[in-house]
């Protein structure tokens, strides 16, 4: 999985315990699945379809920066699956996992329409994984 | 389940495909979610731990109202669990569903401390649900 | 006066002084008048046209819930008009009040136009007011 | 009165309608009075605690530059009273006017203490009226 | 150089050692002078071509009040030069300063097209400057 | 140059004649700079001191993708200068560049104090450049 976006937390993206708020965080991560998918696929006709459990596994304070890796492991006829975690830039512990977040590329009316991808465009040869 | 936050689709909530960004309504869910928490656990100490499978069944558009609702349904020791479902105000379509979003309370270090809390308290007892 | 959406304080809500920025909460007013308008009015055609007198009385602080109620008082020809009261969720200790705020529905051109509505409609039966 | 912060009307700051969002306005012209009312007491530590009646005149569109003018007409003894109006820019047509906005002085408690003004401060002597 | 818009720091402006996050000020210097430039080239139809150095002298902290200065230093035929200052409103120390930044009108292919204005238009007479 | 942090333009982003708000490309800019210098420094106590000049090659539109580059190009004894480049993510055509931003490492009263760093760390060694 390679990491690309960073983020540092700032006050304006605290809960009112002082730590990340949740929903920012899932912001973000909406995000950048939606972009890792258009480049994908090719198309900004995409819409996130389902995501799979969500493991908060610890929470970001107020000057830390942590990274979202996102990683396709599953193109479908229609449908991209992508799994996702969100680590601290410095030490790499865990903040997040989802296993699955599953877009899908539809039509003007919004129906599902084949994509014609089957394998991971890497935009930088470097990070290719095997 | 009981209906309370709404939300009016505006420009600035949009993807670039002009329909309701994902990121931005998983953010709106948490904040709604963690109010419910904080509600029923009577602290505001306590935060998103997991959440269980997220269906985007439909896209809202520019305009749409919808409205947010939450019910406790399982009370643990350190626990609260919810579930969420998302609906447009005025035809009641859904537009997202998730079956567990859980929280724990926790002391000033972040270690799980048990609520005592054991049942809904319905703050407005007309929505009392059986 | 029924009570939904609810807003949880955070960092990012504050004023300079550490307490609810007056702003903030206005704009999170109009928009819940907005939403009740449209509803009661069958259609977003409708604009903000004035509020009354505004009594700021208590300054919510980092943590708190607030909720925002509004009710429909008054059905003109062309025109809406609610009642607003704020107050804090878990003590009901009230924050704010506005007798009036006043919707009028508007053709594309902005001109005033009939909405055709009379009554309250209840879009959940148990909250239903005398 | 004289006008300084302008603002430009861009899509992010728009209603469903696609005019500009009352409740932004709104939380714009709070914070501009804020501004006016820190500068006048000497202290920032003052409260909006009443709005008089707002009349929404007319509403801008993208692209629209509007500015915020604000005047002080009364000073109390823990209080300022504030008027506001707020008009486009190039044309000078009205967009909204404001009669009274009381800000006070409070101590770390919240409670009303005397400010020691007694008339307008003006910070640039070509902008002074009579 | 006239100074209008005024800006009070937040704690939503912050970054993540509590002073104004840079960023935030650069936009907040974008919007004003794009601003200054449409009031002056008569169009909105112009965008930011080039910035010359900017120089941070001084981060302002929660509670300051900040005022961003704006004068137009050159007509070009498609351009026009700007220069920009931001500084403490109260005690007038500098925050930061900017020598140049360059508008040009476009035509709605983005091809620069001439303005025909050679002077500045002062919008309040009393604020003219020799 | 690295590219990491994307970013996909949506209605909120952009400025009143559709295209990216500068000021909006401004601030991306400054975060993911702070990042960068917080990663190569190894503390969050750093300031933006100085940009170079900076050149709007091209606007971007709702729905592109854009990806940030940052690079060490030189360690002072309490700074760091950067160079960026932004570019479209599908065609790689420019969209702006700045030659070099520098951060000073500072102590709790804000005067500048050496870092002792002389190098480039690359947190992912296949990303090393010569």
């Amino acid at each position: 999985m390679n990491f690309y976006t960073r983020k540092l937390i700032k006050p304006g993206d605290l809960n009112s315990n002082n730590t990340l708020f949740g929903g920012t965080l899932l912001k973000w991560i909406d995000e950048e699945a939606a972009i890792y998918a258009i480049i994908q696929l090719g198309t900004g006709n995409c819409v996130t379809k389902f995501m799979s459990e969500i493991d908060f596994v610890r929470s970001p304070r107020q000057g830390d920066i942590i990274e979202l890796g996102i990683k396709a492991i599953k193109f479908g006829t229609t449908s991209l699956t992508l799994a996702c975690q969100v680590r601290n830039k410095i030490d790499h512990s865990i903040i997040l996992t989802i296993d699955k977040i599953v877009f899908v590329t539809v039509d003007a009316s919004g129906k599902p329409v084949p994509h014609g991808k089957t394998a991971i465009t890497y935009t930088d040869p470097r990070l290719k994984e095997e």
